[in-house]
């Protein structure tokens, strides 16, 4: 095994080795662009571990991966124009540099190209590859379809939000992982056991940036705190304040904009009267324990498994 | 050979048999929307009948022929998003019936879920079947920047438009074609030449469509006559009459739209100066007989040959 370093400088020598077309410029350079957004690069280093971990030179999936990687750069691309966002990693987002036609095109053809990297030296595995991919491409479409819906609800369950933030962003970790099982010949077990990792690594990712979009340090955060609260995003705090909260304080801010830093004030001292961050912080353990039994029943090196579940701790206590 | 109606049949058939998820509706209500718009379907009966002339079950091409005509809806979609375009065939467009992000997100999936049709029973020939579909989506995108490029360009060229014409409508057809031939197990060169003469047939339909939109009969036609004139769109007709109309009475009518009527009926009657109607269909009848020239070179049954010509033939002298 290497070190996740080592595997990212993979990931990155494979992006900066794409050659796209230079032409139309209109069309490619809103990809480069945002593939040049840097990022921790998650995804596609699980699936040159995983590889890796099976003793299978981690080469061998770095086309899966940076497929994997287009196609979650794809998503955020689109999912900033559905937002309306205007900033992404400090930067403004393609739509906003360009325009949301510019937007829309170039991300269709990121997710076609996501398409071809996904099938090069796929070999044997290209069904199994395909139908993996496509199969998740569909939950996450359907978890961004289930995330716009609860904008307008405030009936949102907690196992609503939890099946939403699955689809949404944990089966893309469950897919990097089991693709380079795959791409290293494991067998089928192995794939779901690695898949069902990801997921659960997923979940505590997504609940942990829950936390840190109210709770985060904004020096090392790097966006402003209470986003989500302001926004009345349906996250796992305000979900469970909203159904625990006998005051009604938090129900009766929503919607309101006119003191952001009242309403942030405000909702997160519900949150703290409700014991919220520490359940939330139990949540978050209970799904990393779950993804760290899963690794029990693959058939690991001593040095894998620490790997595996370093990175699954590490998620836990991020800070950004 | 099955007449064309029969193979529309299938394709019709094939379409209201997939079984889309119902969950979340959002998502999945505007794909099934925007398959139910009818149309003539021409490619994937392209698709059933070119694996049908090599003597192959045209049903053995049936999941690849509906991929394609997914495929061919998920771009009118976003087009329609991009050209801020309100109606399509009689009916509200997606982003005016629901809203934008839904287009844009429904567009996503049915792009997805072009490629899974695609491998369906693709067998050994799943491979290649990608590559011809992906190669072909890429170009499409390409296509579709050059078009939107050439709105804010009086200097376009014809050699410029005719390049942007086959990447955005007619590879698709030389697709479709070729998807038929390599479902029939045909060999690469015959696939090739199916491709050309789809690819023939494309350049003559989109000439035909610049044509029909200045000259059509507004009844037989299904919309306004002269939106392409109104909106200074970079056909064919108005590439030709800015580079040979002498007075500049076209060139002064770019960007204005104070009185419709009048500004249609003054183009109108430079092209009818320039003799463009007639010239029009010239290169409409050349590329005819370019698409079966390449019939000339494939192997086929008389009776199969006969049903691409008149396909062809019919194309160029279509009133809607």
């Amino acid at each position: 095994m290497k070190d996740y370093s080592e595997y990212l400088a993979l990931v990155r020598e494979a992006i900066s080795n794409l050659r796209l077309p230079e032409q139309p410029a209109g069309l490619y350079s809103p990809i480069t662009y945002t593939l040049d957004c840097g990022g921790k690069r998650l995804r596609p280093v699980l699936t040159l571990a995983v590889c890796d971990a099976f003793g299978t030179d981690p080469m061998k999936a770095i086309h899966q991966a940076v497929a994997i990687e287009m196609f979650h750069n794809f998503t955020l691309l689109h999912d900033d124009v559905m937002d309306r966002a205007d900033v992404r990693r400090g930067r403004p987002t393609v739509h906003r540099k360009w325009d949301e036609r510019t937007a829309i095109l170039s991300g269709d053809a990121m997710l076609t190209t996501a398409g071809m990297l996904l099938g090069i030296k796929a070999g044997d595995h290209l069904a199994t590859a395909l139908d993996l991919f496509n199969g998740t491409a569909m939950n996450i479409y359907e978890g961004q379809q289930y995330d716009m819906d609860f904008e307008t609800r405030t009936d949102v369950t907690i196992e609503e939000y939890m099946e939403m933030i699955r689809l949404k962003t944990s089966v893309l970790l469950g897919c990097a992982c089991a693709m380079g099982a795959l791409m290293a010949d494991a067998d089928m077990e192995t794939q779901l056991r690695f898949f069902d990792y990801g997921v659960n690594l997923g979940l505590a990712f997504q609940l942990q940036d829950d936390y840190l979009d109210t709770y985060g340090n904004p020096e090392t955060f790097g966006k402003a705190i209470g986003g989500d609260i302001l926004n009345d995003k349906k996250t796992w705090l305000l979900i469970m304040a909203l159904s625990e909260d006998k005051t009604g304080t938090v129900r009766a801010l929503l919607g309101s904009r006119e003191n952001p830093q009242f309403k942030i004030d405000k909702v997160r001292s519900v949150y703290n009267e409700l014991g919220l961050p520490e359940r939330i912080h139990e949540l978050i353990s209970a799904y990393i324990d779950t993804a760290i039994k899963c690794l029990d029943h693959i058939n690991l090196s001593p040095e894998a498994r620490v790997f595996f579940m370093d990175l699954a701790l590490r998620s836990a206590s991020r800070d950004k």
